[in-house]
């Protein structure tokens, strides 16, 4: 693998996102409209949308969750960007991270100027067993899901992995979801959009008024380790471990440096793009960390020119806590078997010298699972243009970063973006 | 739309497939290998797989046909590439196509040097109703599918159109079937390898041997005139009309122009590349044409600077032999309306003036949907470098065309190849 520079540059210049939640009443389609339309709003400059010259949607699979295959043209309708050439990009939950990368390449070819990246995903519609179900499919079918694998088992299985390693424990990884909370607690775009401090408050308050036993938790902690409150999934990860089932819709507007301030006051340079495979987890010799994610991250680094220190703002592949803690370290945030520690110090906090997802990441935002990857580079966006609200990070965000996982880390993409 | 010539010139310098058929003993990742395999050896100067820097592989719906989500990584690892960056892209029936696109786009990009496209669908593991079902959703689950569409439907509707529209009749499009009949019995790949002349001799000698009473049929299309012979699926298209269920795979190595000959004596240049989308069938106003292939066409020729008249090797997606008829018409081969004539005519047959699907086509070869894109560039590469053995056209075939649809037309890419 070569780390070249790409043929020409490539900036953001536009980012949005629906809401993130369960629609019912809602298709795909409307939730991508929502999301174009934010995308919309956000170019300083303005643009007709028939300039976009190409769409690159990253969907998991719309086939298994709403039984629309091919959905990447029916995104395009929607906008009023038919005939542009459309493409669906898939690589599980990375699917939008690795829809961005196609199309800073499409983009650096010289063949286009103006791309659409656009991520998508709706899965309430199924009820959650066969949501599980259509997840597992990530894993390996023929050798992993029939020995009864799913996706908490494979991520408990890391987490059972990392804390033998490291001694680490349940609660640390518990620190990880109650910091996510808190973050999504100021992202009105979050699906889950409450701390846990206030989930418990109010489940104390419910039993008050409805007369029966008041549950005493003193903290969240306490909150988080009763069975009855935060029920066990995987053993070591419980409820509150685990990203939901989500709906939601994610746009980027691209386009390529020499253009970029006709577009936007402040664009995002793409300085950085890594991108790496793995074989299934069963035939891999280690569980505490993901090698596809070191490899995308130091091509992305080597490409950028910069270091894990440098970064100011990182959103990461939470899928469950565990992964929010071994996706520190693989980024080289932290030294192996330290990341559990960052967590527990809360140093990955707003307030810490090192914050991870400040949107409440996969965990509390949500986690469609086909948005995710182009919904955290909206959270960067957002932030490294000081455009992020109450949970704006202070200081000068001039690198920011984002690290997308699809399956058990058979794909991983990292990308890192300058403003400058 | 702009036809920018792309950052840095690309080559085919391998390509293989699988044999295509129905293969309950064979996953999707077998296929693969034997498609990789044969691509291999292809490769004139060889070459060390670990040259490969990055996989695209098109697929329409592992995650229906097999329940198997995320397959990019897993064809990887079975031809030993991990941790080489792999994307799945799915564009309906145009996924390999599409995928083609991608590889091209990204040596253009300058980041890679070698890139492998592999396309790949393994069809025949669901019972063919439910085959029929997860092809439906390549249409537009909301407002097509509803209202009973299947897809031998869609492109009845178009062959009722089109009939309408230019005095068609039905014994025109058994014509595209006959003769690719007659061109898949001379490819080994194939998984309807008979001519249907020998398909009606066999039937009535089986009679005869039966004691059974003997079918009169004189001639193939007295035979494909015969309800019970040829079944009626929607009218006007009978089982002879329709692509067969399929299993197959099918691997192409694309390298930048300029390393070209290090890996081959006789390269293809990809000298033209064009995409387009449509709208779903249901809001088009018409169904005679299909526009994303005129558009996309029309990017190719002009990006490769040539006309149709010079094409001298075509493969066309023919899902349905109406396909093959609009087809030979949106890509300039004959005027609109003349399509049917032509075929009549005999024009598209090997001897003809303009022949179309050499291999069998999607009709004869076999249809496995996600690899069908890459399974046309295999038999234009064989054509080309005069290695298709019986079904060798003469003269000196220095371009060729491959047109790939997804679903109704929603995509549609064209490529164009030179031999130099």
């Amino acid at each position: 693998m070569t780390n070249r520079r790409l043929g020409r540059g490539v900036a953001i210049v536009g980012a949005g996102m629906s809401k993130f939640g369960a629609f019912p009443d809602k298709a795909t389609r409307d939730l991508f409209v929502e999301a174009f339309r934010e995308m919309r709003q956000s170019v300083d400059k303005g643009f007709e949308p028939k300039d976009i010259e190409a769409i690159f949607i990253g969907n998991y699979s719309s086939d298994l969750f709403e039984g629309q295959g091919h959905t990447a043209p029916l995104m395009a309708s929607w906008v009023g960007l038919t005939p542009r050439p459309t493409t669906r990009i898939e690589d599980a939950c990375a699917s939008s991270g690795v829809a961005l990368r196609q199309g800073i390449l499409a983009i650096a070819s010289g063949l286009y100027d103006v791309v659409l990246v656009g991520g998508i995903e709706k899965m309430s519609s199924l009820p959650t067993e066969r949501v599980t179900d259509a997840l597992a499919t990530a894993g390996d079918a023929l050798y992993e899901i029939p020995a009864g694998f799913t996706f908490p088992g494979f991520y408990a299985a890391m987490a059972t992995a990392y804390m033998h390693a490291y001694g680490a424990t349940p609660e640390a990884l518990m620190c990880v979801g109650i910091k996510n909370h808190e973050n999504g607690a100021l992202n009105d775009k979050a699906q889950l959009g409450q701390r846990i401090a206030d989930i418990m408050a109010a489940r104390q308050a419910s039993a008050a008024k409805k007369g029966l036993p008041i549950p005493t938790w003193k903290d969240e902690m306490e909150f988080l380790r009763d069975d009855r409150a935060n029920p066990m999934i995987a053993w070591p990860l419980r409820l509150f471990d685990c990203s939901p089932v989500s709906d939601g819709a994610a746009a980027l507007l691209l386009v390529s440096e020499d253009i970029a301030r006709s577009f936007s006051d402040n664009p995002l340079y793409i300085i950085g793009s890594g991108q790496a495979s793995d074989d299934a987890l069963h035939e891999r010799s280690e569980l505490t960390t993901i090698a596809a994610a070191r490899l995308a991250s130091r091509q992305a680094y080597e490409m950028a020119g910069v270091q894990p220190s440098d970064i100011k703002v990182a959103e990461v592949h939470d899928c469950f806590t565990i992964a929010e803690v071994i996706a520190s370290e693989d980024l080289g945030f932290f030294a192996p078997g330290q990341g559990f520690r960052a967590a527990e110090q809360g140093l990955t906090t707003r307030a810490g010298p090192r914050p991870i997802n400040t949107s409440g990441g996969l965990k509390a935002k949500g986690h469609p699972v086909g948005a995710s990857g182009a919904a955290q580079v909206v959270e960067v966006w957002k932030q490294m243009r000081g455009a992020a609200g109450a949970r704006q990070l202070p200081g000068d965000l001039n690198l920011g970063l984002t690290h997308n996982v699809g399956g058990t880390g058979q794909t991983c993409v990292v990308h890192i973006f300058e403003r400058k």
